[in-house]
């Protein structure tokens, strides 16, 4: 139990009964006050909380309107044309896939907070304004009856201080007379006697009255304070939680509510962003390229071999060799041969150096800077280190342009050069077929 | 390699290289445009994903805005006055807390798409269009090569047919002349065999000439085909992969560094939503009514004991019991006893019966249906079930109220019942211990 029920520090010396009672009666007054006050502030929380729901509901469905809207836009633009088996046209489904879910989630959150959630909190603030009522009207008649307590209590000490101060009275007039006896010890002492006699018996009389009235007032007093104790200590409380029923229940059963719904949405989330991480992990350039040469099939496909069309009655169809050409025909092979070589070594330069370049322009390409760092240093200097990292990437670009003119040239270097080395070998392959038959030829015995 | 590559199904017959090439030609322009196409698509592509993170960030910011100000609202209203230590205020408190930090998430999420995000895409737009343009112009010269080794074929090929030709012109002149020799034996055979042999010297020189014509063409032939090959097989892909140079690269950089800011934020919506969850299991309406009755510490606090204020002189302070009282005093006692039996019993069965009423009460409050079932149910059955539902609602408020109304009966009669139970057993107690004294005085001797 909190401190509050610790007693007053006792203030020195005794406060009538009228005193403390009127203390007693301020703070009763102001203990409805309270409730009064426990009331207003348990609405406004209850109306900041329906508030709250219904605006972020809004928020929510405006939210989910821009995402749908959104995603909308593209999808009917995919729609129109089939966006086809790419990776990188994957990954924009998948993101627009997840948009469109991340909008149906906004939605049914804003649906939520607007209507199902609201209502228990409206439900919340009317019982909670009609068990305040009731919980006031009770703690009313409870402090009436406390009241009714003390004012038991001052009766009855008060008919007690009556009835002792009589049995002081009275008995002073006894000694008074007995007393007076001693004094007129001779004269008419019977009548005397009798006189103290009837003070005597009067005397006892009010002492019984006035014993009466003390265990009366005891009892009473006893009564009253166990009623203060009671009130206080446990009666209030009681009150306050009747008043209080419903409230927390209600705002905690709200809330579970809505975290269960966020705690599902971003479950939802999670698949979706891990959707689209798939995607983005199976980006294929290579396939992509693929696709397409297979999506245009007729532009790309190898046309027919050109064929070997003799003229009529020609049967000869290899590279032929007369004892006039041998010689020049070897030569030619030679010639070929080294030149060759020199081509062959030189493309796979030209290859190893057009992947040099393309490394660096991949290198190139990557430097723009996708971290944000803002947030680590100061404004002030933000806005230097942004105008130097501008100029650094005006400066990076120019770069890059004569990396790719670097890698382009490479390229051509290796194409041109590797097809020069394939049309050499075609015709390396035939005149070395030849020359090796003619060869063998010589060596059999014509 | 794709399927692309294998060679078109062989025609019946035999085509001329003319025929052959100009198919070839139109492959080749189609190539070109399958090229710009291509470059038209990425730039569409990237077009609309820097549309969509543009957009997106307007969105965000939109959104994070909007749960600012919602969260500024309310946050002002708790500046003003401190909404202390009470479970329900902290809940509160954390709801908005998360509402401002999910705020700021989305505010950096918004800022992240419509700058840092969209720069590498533009970048992109910018060197995808060059290298495009370097990459179509090399796919150019590359068919001019192509077309000159075909021009080389059909130049060898010509030349072949026209020695062949002229080979088999001069081997008929020839033949002709040698069965003219057989016909006339006879007469000026010398100028005859002259002729003979001239012709032969020509046969033999027209068929090295022609020989040397088909060994240039059997070359060229092969030149042209490997060329072929080559340019289909392995440069149109090479020529495609240089244009794609950091499309893939950049797209797949770009969502990784949307993806990981998402999941950051999902981490900061997590540990938002575990604190409101935290805050809420912590829900503790005995410990907020105990926060407010300290609040008001002097209201609610216990006031001085009566204390004992006896009349001047009066040195009793306990309740007496006289011989002429005493059997008076012990009826009373028992009546006292009896009664608080009584009193006791009812107040306990009041206690029982105003739990279960609360019980009722607080079954009735948690009706408030909170899972959507709306989604499970076809839209037209739906309306019905909500109008069956709403008519459910308002008689289970009807029925609510009969529930407080029970239970404030009920608590009333306990605490009634309770606190006379406690007036009594205050009185019970002081009568007892009088009682109990007067019985072990009469038992010693006086």
């Amino acid at each position: 139990m909190s401190s509050h029920t610790k007693h007053r520090k006792e203030r020195v010396g005794t406060v009538d009964y009228d005193t403390q009672i009127r203390e007693v009666r301020c703070q009763l007054v102001d203990q409805l006050k309270v409730l009064d006050l426990q009331l207003e502030q348990k609405t406004q929380q209850l109306q900041d909380m329906t508030d709250y729901l219904r605006r972020r509901g809004e928020i929510e469905n405006e939210y989910a309107r821009s995402l749908e809207r959104l995603a909308e836009r593209f999808t009917l633009k995919i729609k129109r044309k089939d966006p086809g088996n790419h990776s990188v046209s994957q990954v924009w489904v998948a993101l627009l896939s997840q948009t469109r879910q991340e909008s149906r989630d906004h939605c049914r959150l804003g649906e939520s907070c607007s209507n199902l959630l609201v209502q228990p909190i409206i439900h919340c603030l009317e019982y909670t304004q009609r068990l305040a009522k009731k919980s006031k009207d009770l703690c009313s008649q409870l402090q009436d009856g406390l009241l009714k307590v003390t004012t038991e209590l001052q009766t009855a000490w008060r008919t007690y201080f009556q009835y002792h101060s009589e049995f002081v009275c009275a008995e002073g007039k006894l000694r008074e007379a007995e007393k007076q006896e001693e004094k007129q010890k001779q004269s008419n002492s019977k009548k005397l006697e009798r006189l103290i006699e009837k003070k005597q018996i009067k005397v006892q009389e009010i002492q019984l009255k006035c014993s009466k009235a003390r265990n009366d007032y005891l009892l009473n007093l006893a009564a009253a304070n166990s009623s203060m104790n009671k009130y206080f200590l446990q009666d209030i409380s009681t009150l306050i939680d009747c008043a209080d029923v419903g409230y927390h229940l209600t705002l905690g059963r709200v809330m579970q509510a809505y975290l269960s719904r966020r705690v599902v949405a971003q479950q939802k989330v999670s698949t979706g962003l891990e959707q689209i991480q798939e995607a983005v992990s199976e980006l294929d350039q290579g396939r992509d390229r693929d696709v397409l040469l297979q999506e245009h099939y007729s532009t790309f496909s190898m046309p027919l071999r050109f064929p070997y069309q003799p003229h009529e009655g020609d049967r000869i169809s290899e590279v032929s060799i007369e004892s006039e050409t041998r010689c020049e025909m070897e030569t030619r092979f030679k010639q070929i041969q080294t030149r060759m070589k020199a081509v062959t070594q030189e493309s796979e330069e030209a290859h190893t150096s057009m992947s040099a370049a393309r490394s660096s322009l991949l290198e190139g390409i990557s430097d723009d800077d996708l971290e944000s760092n803002s947030g680590s240093s100061p404004p002030q200097e933000g806005s230097n280190e942004n105008l130097s990292l501008r100029s650094n990437g005006t400066r990076r670009r120019a770069n890059l342009q004569e990396i790719e003119n670097l890698y382009f040239t490479r390229v051509k270097e290796f194409l041109v050069g590797s097809s020069l080395e394939s049309k050499l070998q075609a015709k390396h392959d035939l005149l070395k077929e030849a020359v090796e038959k003619e060869a063998s030829n010589e060596r059999k015995p014509r």
